[in-house]
């Protein structure tokens, strides 16, 4: 037992050295060596030759997402099939100081999986068993390459759904480490509320599950959330390879309509006053003329070119009904059209296909384009604001811009369109992307409310949070990944 | 630019001695000094002479939260009026090594504020202004000393309102520390899924806010989510000073009622058939026979003595009559009794009130003896089992125990009478709930569902998560308080 004063010296030389540590852990500094064929071999030897590729095209493939970012291709692709593989070639890699970036489907738009430092990518698509499904505690655990419509597929006879969806067919594992959500987060919630537990393979190659070997309750208090720590680390932390979700019961009826305001501010204020009575909708979905102009072209709809919301209702046989009477009457009292319905599933389903379309219908108005998204969330009361800012910007740089927004959550996105032959379209998009976030941020509001920061939005989380808080985030990183192998160059500037 | 060769060492050497520091921050070996008369004069001149007491009414006030814990005073009691003063102590706290114990309203039921080792109570009821309601955005900011029966007053007129109900009036930041829900989780979640930033102090003074200064979105994927780190941290990573928390519109129509069973199976069968078709209530409230003869005697009621429900349903005109036909149907199915119903407000608040007491109910039935209560979460499926078994227990122990469960998130407590002057009673007790903690964790489970660890389930901790997630959390321990000077000896062992 060392002396009272030995140990305070102790102490404060460990913090200082961890401080310094700490804020030089994440610094572009870092320098990775290239990976060697030794290193190949022995990562041959650990998931087999045959899961090993150094092959352009495969290294191409996972070298980009679906965002504007350039390709940036790893020096070579893993792929795991079980989580040893993910231990021992972590370690490997962290015993090297190579740099790894986790792969699930390549879906992201910030460029999170983009390999700026070489390195290794581990794809975990291999790894795509359904583990188990508990009917009556409304979970279910599943390995990292299972994908969203894979679970809800498999789900089908059960009575049972999946429902955080993002649009993309992303893996289960990904949307975990993106904290992903999407049009229906305002009925349940995005992935946060959603994980249950996490089996986390860290650098170091030690594996273990962020509450506890097997547990899967719906609430604890025993020590620290690290479940809700790795959701949303955008694969900085460590690999991801288990996610025990929450399930739901498919409502027994849904309706689906359609209405159209004299302005964004009405549409807005429709969605408030039906959250303020506690009526619970499944999905409201903003859409702005632009967008509803698009809509109609590609998806032959004749609606009205005006801001619009699409609304899912879910409920049972009656309860439904008088829903749908307390909505109609608040859209009537905010000056909205009447309702067009979709009450067939049939009709539904194509409906919900064209929302979901809407990044092709815009596509088809300047062929040859790509979109470039950005994702700002804020206080409802501020979306008017900062959605009416944010048109009047994209007016102004003169390229075509759409607005959509998971409204209820007060989160939305401007969707442009940019062609490579014209590079100010993208210079422009990225520069109003900025513009957009920094106004949702005057306005408390956040530069990301689920894609994430990726390589795309490092400068705009310091603004967001600060010196300070970026500090303590680079603290927590440098705790779990001292090396910064994991994913170097996302999230920190 | 240092070489790579000479990066790679430097990396190893650092994460080797960061690896041993995380080893033993959270070791008993640490060593505390005792407060120095200098050092009570230093905070003195920090917070003001009226603010420091070592009066031993007050010390013995603080030293003990409403558990079976033994109290355990701190050396003397600082009252903080405003951040600056919490930051200021927090540092002179760290630089001199006293362990620092933030003091909310002493209700928790784990020993979680208990100065075992000694060192400074830092109590924040004097931060009690509550700084923003927004009403359009659902959500407001209050300081570490509102409780929520204050918040709830102050709302009253706006139609909305902050539900997490732990039964006591406890303090917002201190329901935050400890990851507090209760009845009404099922409908609306715990503190997890409520708190949308936090202001905290770090032990090195540090000023931040959890989301980034002012955030208050639904939703954010920026950085890592420090606020679900801090939610249910215990005062062991730092002091909550600042909570901004999601609100809720009041239902236009609520109704409760009570039924009975013939077994324990049939009423989790219930829940579990209710929540499978997605009806939405607000409370579902398990008592078993025991709980409701000292319900029936205490308040005045003529409950059938059998396990019972006890459920709210909330809607709009119309819809909740077609819950409530749904649920009845369910209830009949599962063999249950007729609703009883309490449909007038005076009524229902007459029943929830007997609800709540149900504590001093059950004191009633042993005059001069103190309530102990487990605290266990399960799959809902493995309710019946745990329940039943925790039963057979109680019984062969020969005490007088009661189970009241929150049926629809799995979580249940066991109520115990234990008399003092009958030490066999207390040991009994402890033994009975370390017995049906580890059951629950054969089963799933967890020894905590929203009281926490504290001091009484440090064993269980270890037992849930296993050496490496504990060595995960004392590493994260370590980052955030090297020193282990806040609220040591807590969640750890």
């Amino acid at each position: 037992m060392f002396s009272k004063r030995f140990a305070v010296q102790l102490q404060s030389c460990v913090r200082q050295f961890c401080t310094t540590k700490c804020l030089t852990a994440n610094a572009q500094a870092f320098e990775y060596p290239s990976v060697s064929s030794k290193l190949v071999k022995e990562l041959q030897g650990i998931v087999g030759q045959s899961n090993v590729s150094t092959a352009e095209a495969v290294r191409e493939q996972h070298g980009h997402d679906e965002s504007y970012h350039k390709s940036s291709p790893p020096e070579l692709v893993v792929f795991a099939e079980n989580v040893e593989h993910v231990s021992h070639v972590a370690k490997l890699c962290n015993n090297n100081n190579i740099p790894l970036i986790p792969f699930g489907t390549g879906t992201g738009l910030e460029g999170g999986i983009n390999a700026i430092k070489g390195g290794v990518c581990l794809d975990l698509n291999k790894m795509n068993n359904i583990l188990a499904v508990n009917q009556e505690d409304f979970d279910c655990t599943v390995e990292a390459g299972v994908s969203r419509q894979t679970l809800n597929s498999y789900l089908r006879d059960t009575g049972l759904v999946f429902p955080i969806d993002p649009g993309a067919d992303a893996s289960l594992c990904g949307m975990c480490a993106t904290s992903a959500s999407g049009t229906n987060a305002v009925r349940y919630g995005t992935m946060r509320e959603n994980v249950l537990n996490l089996e986390v393979v860290l650098p170091d190659g030690r594996v273990f599950d962020t509450a506890g070997k097997g547990r899967r309750t719906k609430k604890t208090s025993a020590g620290y959330n690290l479940t809700n720590l790795f959701v949303g680390s955008e694969g900085t932390l460590g690999i991801i390879t288990k996610a025990t979700l929450r399930l739901y019961g498919i409502p027994e009826c849904t309706a689906s309509a359609v209405c159209s305001f004299p302005s964004v501010k009405n549409a807005v204020d429709t969605t408030v006053n039906i959250l303020q009575c506690g009526i619970q909708m499944a999905r409201i979905e903003f859409l702005d003329e632009v967008a509803i102009d698009a809509f109609n072209k590609y998806s032959k709809y004749d609606m009205k070119v005006a801001p619009s919301l699409f609304m899912e209702f879910t409920g049972n046989e009656g309860t439904l009904a008088k829903q749908v009477d307390l909505v109609s009457e608040i859209v009537n009292m905010n000056e909205g059209s009447d309702f067009k319905w979709a009450e067939e599933a049939e009709e539904k389903n194509r409906l919900w296909k064209a929302r979901h379309d809407i990044v092709y219908a815009c596509m088809a108005l300047q062929p040859g384009s790509k979109p470039y998204s950005t994702d700002v969330c804020v206080p409802i009361s501020r979306l008017p604001d900062v959605i009416v800012r944010s048109k009047e910007l994209i007016d102004a740089a003169g390229i075509i811009g759409f607005t959509l927004g998971h409204v209820g959550d007060g989160n939305f996105h401007n969707l442009f369109l940019i062609n490579d032959d014209m590079p100010d379209q993208k210079a422009k998009a990225i520069k109003l992307s900025k513009q957009i976030a920094k106004i949702a941020q005057e306005l408390d509001g956040t530069c990301t409310g689920e894609h994430g920061i990726g390589l795309g939005k490092k400068e705009l989380l310091l603004r967001e949070i600060g010196e300070e808080g970026l500090e303590i985030m680079k603290q927590v990183k440098s705790t779990f990944d001292p090396n910064n192998i994991m994913n170097p160059g996302k999230v920190f500037v």
